[in-house]
């Protein structure tokens, strides 16, 4: 039986849902490639989303990048997100709502012993004509922040 | 197709699978309680484990903490991992592996504007005539590094 979802889960029940499509990633110190994506928003009856994404070569299948995690309603208007990503990097970020469009930045990153060094993360998603859209601007490995990702997602099912 | 596993997680590969079982939560602040667990350690190929659990009542099956999460292995004896929690704490702890035996302790931790103040967090699980147990203690609200959590886990499957 699903659980009846929190009433705080009001300002981002539009995110709800398993999404899939397709996303390009540039850096300064990188080629451009393009990576396909599935991501699940979820509930569980608490005032959270439970949310996690993973990417994959269009070609070849092979994983790419992944994250996991949590996303935090803190009243009708902000949200906080916490997630571990594979490469060694946690990430607290925080941001406004508005509307079915979301803009966090991090305001905390951690990094295990061997991880790469980032130091700043900035997300944008917005829902619009029934397409999940986001961009993430990192700064990393001595760059300032600076566009990295951009994805145009689809309900799924 | 199962991805064939990544040669890096040979030091962790007890993991693996899916593990039941209960636990007891303890805390100077709180009522001692019990709890059902689930927990995930898979792997997609690549040098992670990918880590979730979740834990409920035993009497009412209301969900209480979860974690989500990777594990890097970081050469044969030691890891690193990195976990978000609902609670909105991010935890990147790393430690030894010893066998079956892996101990960790925080090396960062992350919170929310809304979160409440975890200041360090130290993890031993163990592999022991088939069954998976843990400890976990925990620095909060005030507290040293106390004893939190204590649970063994059996394979689901």
């Amino acid at each position: 039986m699903a659980p009846q979802r929190h009433t705080a889960l009001e300002p981002v029940a539009w995110l709800l849902g398993t999404w899939r499509g397709r996303g390009k990633v540039f850096y300064p110190t990188i080629d451009d490639f393009t990576y396909e994506e599935e991501c699940f928003f979820s509930h569980n009856g608490k005032p959270f989303l439970i949310y996690s994404q993973r990417t994959w070569d269009p070609g070849t299948g092979a994983p790419r990048h992944s994250e996991t995690g949590y996303w935090r309603p803190a009243g009708p208007a902000r949200v906080e997100i916490v997630l571990a990503h594979p490469t060694g990097q946690t990430e607290v970020s925080e941001g406004t709502i508005d509307g079915t469009s979301i803009d966090v930045h991090s305001t905390s990153i951690g990094a295990t012993a061997t991880a790469k060094d980032v130091t700043a993360l900035s997300r944008v998603y917005e829902l619009s004509n029934e397409r999940l859209s986001y961009t993430l601007a990192m700064a990393a490995v001595g760059e300032p922040l600076t566009g990295h990702l951009r994805a145009t997602l689809e309900r799924a099912r």
